[in-house]
């Protein structure tokens, strides 16, 4: 990467990269070493207008759609910030002589939320590097993929009907989303025990999928009008061939890799076609802990430096690989609280008009990821790295 | 009602009135008349592509932006048009020998059509007369709550946790998203005897509920910001004093009545503002039919021509006076499937980005509305005729 | 018309005919009755809020976007508007003893005031019709293009260098903005005898012309892009063939009319393709005068009643049939003054981005029209009645 | 300059930096080494569609809303690029045995469309800095107009009626668009001897300017009221003082400095205000050939390093400090005709809906100005150094 590519914000969603590096460095700052540190100086008073992303609580923020006008501070300087809070948090981690619960529980927030942004910058390098018309890659090649022959066959993971446990309250660390252990009832219902695949999905657009409206949902129908959509992001039509921009550059695209880079939307209207459905967040829950409750060694995740998603690491790949939209709005769960002050801003704020996704994805750290895991989009985003699993109902 | 108030579109959630008289004719056209009586002819054949409403199946239709700018055809073609097509639904039925079970179910599926499209007629009036600045009353005067000293006491109906089934199987009408009769487990929970009054409301507004971002969802604050939201839709705050808009013209607010015109967004504050939140539509429909299973006959809805809402009616008001948000996600229910052809856009290609509301309106005919109706709005909207009922868990 | 015909403003340039009806009455009672009639009572205190145009100085007023969603006050509540204003100003003349300078001024632009909006009306209402799929006629057939066979020969009217006379301070009504008499130096230049016709508009279109950004304004080609320009508006492609709409309905395209409901950009570009170029405002007026100082009896007006352009009627066609667009920009002439008051916003404040118009057309009121007249409009506009005259320089 | 302050675009008049390099190079490699120099590799041949700003002729171009998204070419490849065509102009004009005549303009309209980019740098640099809420200074401190007590006092300098001559036909360097040497008849007027000058502007806003009416243009007055202006672009209201944006960082006002950063629309109030006017570009022409028809060596341009306007350096400052707004619409001269090819995109295509301005700035190059110098800018727009100069007539 070149000190170019840390400054611009193609789009709302994407955040520049260098805005990434001041944000996960502010939150250590802003949360912990401040109110916490004594005789902490801040390294510039007004880093904490510009670095803070949502939090109303903290005071004002640089709208969302200015961070990519914003050149300064520098790369440099934003560097010398992330030294200047890493050793100040070092020397408060060693001089601390007991650490309270509520203290411990805000340092695992800041890691967790540094880790969520590792990801978004995977995000959001590729659009920014994918957007230009150089298709610059991100990285040397990886023969991942290329000689791939054929996707292990279809099959369905079937789950018998019940009251289920869902979500956690378990010691170990996990979002204030994921809490609210809950029942719910499930009918009987089959799992996929794979993603969908580039050929599959090549199937449905060769088949007319993107001008037939009745595999959408009306404001899918809309988008795919009003943005002229025809594949999923990344696509490219060369000369009669499909590429697709991946990190390691534009390549001729690969059919038997997972399908990535797909809206809520197009997930949907491929599972119609199909006949089919997506999973609701509850059935994708219990046939992970069914299936497979561990993260098995062999998932994709971000340490794997594939960069790319597989087929070839496990049986059923819930884990890793790519994250798998369901068709469940992002709603409380029974008994969630949103807890005081900027850190009760987390998650409960952003519960209105977006899905659930689940399992993490092949720039998603290892240890980032439960089956209890939540993450949540609005349906018409496609840079996330988000594939399609099926489900359906058995009678 | 003058002619000129039949022809505009102020918002594009709005429909001119001569709108919905063509429509609701047209779907009697275009789905009965049409293809099944034999010699029919088409009173005006342009008349599909101007009254078609989003049934992609049938062919272009005028987009919905441009309904208020046809003049044409006039509201007197229009009559001429309903008596024409009422006229040959008569000799059809009178004709009919035996009727085929799909031929009967299109039929009431046209007819409640009608009553939904009545509804949505007082709605689009309301803001259409609502929203001009001589204030013009809809009716005479209707001596409906004026005198009202007090809002019943509010408490709390119990209701014990367990799976229940939701969802109906019944041969009487329902719609699709009613179907696929199935079990959901419900935690202990308790919701409101009644809707939240105007004075309640109030208090949430003097103790600056729009200024505080803390009780908001983020759509909901960005929603706020960039409207200037500082009340429900239609009130006015003139030299000091609180009005209000109602069909039977400007009014001051009457305190003891349920406040309505609000969004999701706005019951959500008010419920967090309150430290409770709204009810699942599950938990709303398992209330309803345990502590009152059939409309009573007092219930608040059309017929008794109150044209606004009441506290006087019933015990529990879960049927008729305004609408309740609820916090779920419009979603299909288990075993939903989409009909074949145009009868199937009905309702399964908006279950994205709405959310539920129950229990029908002063506004909605008696005989439309069950304990399992789905009614379905988006978060942001507040011209529809709903309120707040607020629930909690126990523990 | 029918009443719903003057209720909508499908566009923000459009405005209801309830509206202008309104506005125009509104002049009289705002700027003449109120202030100078003893005793006289306001009609409505709340029209002035709902007819006022632009008038700043003259308090709040309707957005004009929002005037389209207005049906109350009724059109006929608007008539006795009328009746009620015009007798009043009657008894208020028949009872004048002298009438001062200012006031017989002020009379006197209240009616040319009327007499603008009397064309206006005209422009809004083909719109209204032009755009409505039913493609209603706004009066009955007549005949009037119909068998022209041929379009008169294209010869060029040559005017010597020198400096000419421009603007008046003749005694005459006449609008503040051609006052400031002044010299202005014109080169030798040519300009046509008659305007261009549909049928050379059309070899034109045939050409390429509006797929070839070398002919057009740089802001042009990008208003050509945005909205898929390929015509004049009105015209229609319906199985191989070009109809255009009229006032008597749609109509196959007659070629042998002068060519109508073009912008700026388009005139301009026509002018380009044919190498030539538009007259600017002086060059048309000084041509005007020199071979027709007067408007000839059989020139097209709206009291002929024909309602379209003809080739016709009289030798140069300066007067009538369609407004004629200049190069020219719509900037004040030497010594102008903007008036004290609200008349003073009549003209002056419209002074940028618009370019002047000449001649008058089809529905411009005869006794309307002056060599002198600026007309104004946006060069992006098309539903005024405008046309082109080609000019270029001798050398 | 730090290399991220190279790659940014905050609004869409704004190029980033980098694209200015890689742009006016293109230039020449595009127009010149391409076509002219046998055996010329292109250095990338991808840069024809990042580089091109507006050229349709020469194909696809990156769109302008796009261009602060393109973070490669990096600053270095650009450099780089630059180089390599440097060396190959070199080594081309080295071995040119004789320079056609045609061939000699094109390098020279390289150079001066190179001049033109380094203004433009200055604006959008100044725009990219002095939006980032760090306020970070393009240069270190230059002690410019610290210490100046006064401003020089107003008179009016005297032309007299008469024809004139516009435009040039001489052989040294011009843009087309001063072509077209022609007469022009102005009546007796009077020019400033200077620009107005914050004190003074100020005067303006503090008698209620930005909020009344009365002294704006209709679409200047929208363009206030939308935009919520208060003053000219950079300044600032800090604790009830002002500050401004300079080259040199944020800086208290300096009364005694010309004002700066104004549109058309605050030009054009502030002369209604004072209850004059802004000259036409022929006034202006005829008064600074008449009063100064040389670039005085004190005049206040790029190379004095200055870096801000001034008063001091000469009498009339018709040359440098501030380009200075006429009243006079960009419209072609009489013969104007626009260049076959691309270079023919060069400036014709401009002329609606921008207006002329005057005389240079102290970024423009010295030798890039003549009185016959036409420089346009859109009537809102703030970000070039535009200044006032009122003008009279004399009567």
């Amino acid at each position: 990467m070149n000190i170019e590519d840390y400054v611009v914000q193609p789009v709302v969603d994407v955040s520049p990269p260098k805005w990434h590096l001041g944000h996960t460095t502010w939150f250590f700052e802003n949360f912990i070493l401040g109110p916490k540190k004594q005789g902490y100086q801040l390294f510039n008073k007004q880093y904490c207008f510009v670095f803070n992303s949502y939090y109303e609580t903290v005071g004002n923020r640089v709208l969302r759609t200015d961070r990519g006008n914003l050149t300064r501070p520098s790369v440099e300087e934003i560097i010398n910030y992330r030294n200047y809070v890493d050793e100040h948090m070092l020397d408060f981690l060693n001089n601390l002589k007991n650490c309270p619960k509520e203290l411990g529980e805000l340092i695992e927030l800041g890691l967790q939320h540094e880790q969520q942004h590792q990801e978004l910058l995977f995000y959001d390098i590729k659009y920014i590097l994918g957007h230009n018309p150089l298709f610059p890659a991100y990285q040397k090649e990886i023969p991942a993929n290329d000689n791939i022959t054929s996707v292990p066959s279809l099959s369905y993971l079937e789950v018998e009907q019940g009251n289920y446990q869902i979500g956690t309250d378990s010691n170990d660390f996990h979002f204030d989303n994921e809490e609210g252990k809950h029942q719910v009832y499930l009918h009987d219902f089959a799992i996929a025990n794979r993603l969908i695949s580039n050929g599959e999905y090549l199937e449905f657009m060769e088949s007319g999928g993107y001008e037939s409206f009745q595999y959408w949902l009306s404001e899918g129908w809309a988008w795919v009008s009003e943005n002229k959509k025809k594949s999923p992001l990344y696509w490219h039509r060369i000369e009669g061939k499909w590429y697709y921009y991946t990190l390691q550059g534009l390549k001729e695209l690969r059919l038997n890799e997972p399908v990535a880079h797909i809206s809520l939307f197009e997930a949907d209207a491929y599972a119609k076609w199909k006949d089919m459905r997506l999973a609701n967040e509850f059935e994708w829950e219990i046939a992970c802990k069914t299936n497979q409750s561990q993260v098995p060694n062999a998932a994709n995740f971000v340490e794997k430096e594939l960069y790319g998603p597989t087929y070839s690491v496990d049986n059923y790949q819930f884990y890793g690989d790519l994250w798998e939209w369901t068709n469940s709005a992002y709603l409380p769960y029974p008994y969630f609280k949103i807890s005081p002050g900027a850190i009760g801003e987390y998650n409960g704020k952003f519960m209105i008009n977006q899905m659930v996704l689940k399992g993490g994805s092949y720039v998603t750290p290892k240890d980032h990821i439960r089956p209890t895991y939540r993450n949540f989009f609005h349906p018409h985003l496609q840079w996330q790295f988000a594939g399609i699993r099926l489900a359906k109902y058995l009678d």
